[in-house]
């Protein structure tokens, strides 16, 4: 194990995410009301319950003819029952005036309201009709082809739970009463920023030859919208502690949780914690997971929020942020992320790993045999975002492995599905 | 098995399926050029190579002293290796001028530029520091902790392939050698609209107690949308076929596919096939498909663009949808969606169905014992949404089944996950 100077002690990751949703996990962002046709994959944030019956009225469920039971019971191919046609209800439309009485019958059709007195449809195949008379061959039962008014949902049925991820079929049902707005959770929004000297903005004026695109921070805030945030970016700031710290107060103000990258390990240039140490009371929880990479992650409490300091480096960033920043953030948005496909396969070779630090190997896919075969991608930093790009998924090593054997079978999450 | 009248033959679910993709399922939508942070979740339209080397440098991967390593070489805690520091190399800023000479060292930090003619870094916790003077008391490998230019991408490395659904370590990717734009497939358009003389819009003002709302139309909507899809809203027209075949003709013309709902089912009011047939030559290519609920699924051409014909009610129209138009959709958007989770459960009751035909069941699931039960939900019309909102998870019974038994073991795709 490289031990990190000035690291006294790692915190085991499973803490980290305990601790951090300890403090933090119980907040619920407040509802906003969004157009229906917006609220699908959002999250309900009220029981709505229906103020109308669907259907409305008794419909009928197929074409034919609205008919009193009774009068077919006694019907037979020899014997069919001879009913008088009164009129037509179609869809949209209102039935022919007046209850059914004894031996009448309505032509209806699909979705039209079924008129007072009948109780029952009998499908159009099933009837022979001539002129103002139809003829049906075998009794109907009571209900048949009729559905009753509030079948479907009833005056204060819950349609909608409090906290559910709506789905298209809830859309339905929430048209289908009348609501054309839903009250649904409002998005956590994160404040990403970036510390050093070095950076300059994707955006920006190509720098000197000496400079570094920050593409840490447009990722991590894909990964935040992924999960069902809004992001506020905060840009990247110089290595000056006021100017860190400024802007710590200024997204802990606007923003429901902080990010910064960069500047968390320690040594020279390693100003973030510090400056969170700087303006806030609580400071800093924790610094230093045992996680591999992304060891330099620290926690803080800034105006209340949380601040999550995650290092620089593209891969440790990421590792960091899936592991212990995301679990916070879905739980907040209420949108679970799809897990990633599992698959097994067979260590190409033997990858040592320190006991105590739970490992992210990137590793490549090969058919091999009857298998797939894992090649742990060789990196010598965790800066190498290629070594992500380049892999189809990950292996996680426990806390309490020193490493994989060769040929050993490891679950291999994929990174593409 | 309650035949449809005038349904002479109805077309396996699969048929369908390879039917509507041999025709259209090679079409890709054009490209559309979008901002970087825009871009996570779409799909790449063109491969990606790098113009740059990354690191654009040799580049420090920790804090400490870069050196000769063979000034090292013969150093031992007994026998330091005593250098002279020469200057500091700082990330964004240049090291001193000027190549690395015998005996000489140069603090750096991470990030920072290599000085020329070093070609390794100690960590600043192996060395002591006296003044001007670095010792190293061990031998430091040549390449070690430096990130060699271009060792994680280089110039003409593809970074993103095309067709590639873009996730945020390709926004890094993209980021980090200055891409702050991304061409992607643009979204496919889908336009749907209604038929029916009952229906009105969910938004429109309360219609009288014999309307509908249209319900289905919303819920299409964001099912294609949840597939990758754009969404043109073609509205309700009414039960006249001039009027269907009018904005079947002004959708195709300014979407890539439509979708309508309702007029499907053989029978007095069901004009929409017949309204297809009027205006394509190739008019309608089936009708009917041997799926249950959403029997009544048509589908044809107009103006070179797929016509979609689904049945009126909820879930007859869900069911078609997921099963024969979504496949069309994820392909043409690239947007794969996340399957369900699969889990096993008994059947409370047995169920019947009819061979040829595939059946959805709607089930409930509950503990019972050492698994799940699964629990058919009662309907009397394929109209009710609430069997969909009540459901936990669908059962597929494929067609060379006469149902499933009491007590069987049934695969149930769950509906919340």
């Amino acid at each position: 194990m490289r031990t990190m100077k000035g690291f006294k002690a790692l915190l085991p990751v499973d803490n980290a995410i305990s601790l951090v949703l300890d403090r933090f996990g119980d907040w619920i962002p407040g509802p906003e009301e969004v157009r229906l046709e917006s609220g699908c994959g959002r999250v309900s944030a009220e029981r709505v319950t229906s103020s109308v019956d669907i259907p409305p009225f008794d419909r009928s469920a197929v074409d034919g003819y609205a008919v009193r039971s009774e009068d077919t019971y006694s019907s037979s191919h020899s014997n069919p029952a001879e009913l008088a046609l009164k009129g037509t209800s179609e869809a949209g439309g209102a039935p022919p005036a007046g209850p059914l009485s004894r031996g009448e019958c309505v032509e209806i059709f699909t979705g039209a309201r079924v008129p007072d007195g009948a109780d029952s449809v009998v499908m159009a195949e099933d009837c022979e009709r001539l002129g103002g008379r139809v003829s049906v061959s075998k009794p109907v039962p009571r209900g048949a082809n009729v559905s009753i008014k509030g079948e479907d949902i009833r005056t204060g049925d819950a349609i909608l739970e409090c906290g559910r991820v709506i789905r298209p079929w809830h859309i339905g049902v929430l048209a289908s009463v009348g609501c054309n707005a839903v009250s649904v959770r409002r998005r956590p929004i994160i404040g990403i920023f970036s510390t050093g000297n070095e950076l300059v903005g994707v955006g920006s004026a190509a720098g000197n030859d000496l400079s570094i695109i920050d593409s840490t921070r447009p990722m991590l805030a894909s990964m935040a919208s992924a999960a069902g945030c809004k992001v506020k970016d905060g840009g990247i700031v110089g290595d000056s502690s006021a100017d860190i710290s400024g802007n710590m107060l200024e997204l802990a103000s606007s923003s429901d949780a902080v990010v910064s990258i960069g500047g968390t390990s320690v040594g020279g240039k390693d100003l973030v914690p510090e400056a969170a140490k700087s303006i806030s009371k609580e400071g800093v929880l924790f610094h230093g997971v045992a996680i591999k990479p992304g060891k330099p992650f620290g926690f803080g409490i800034v105006k209340g929020k949380p601040l999550f300091m995650l290092p620089g480096y593209p891969v440790s960033a990421m590792v960091g942020f899936e592991a212990i920043v995301l679990p916070l953030l879905r739980r907040w948005s209420g949108v679970g992320q799809a897990k990633r496909r599992v698959v097994k396969a067979r260590m190409a070779r033997r990858v040592p790993t320190t006991p105590g630090i739970r490992h992210y190997l990137r590793v490549r896919l090969e058919e091999a045999g009857r298998g797939l075969l894992a090649s742990p991608i060789t990196i010598t930093g965790s800066g190498l975002l290629s070594s992500i790009t380049r892999a189809d998924g990950i292996v996680v090593i426990g806390e309490d492995y020193e490493g994989v054997e060769e040929g050993s079978e490891v679950n291999v999450e994929l990174l593409e599905d």
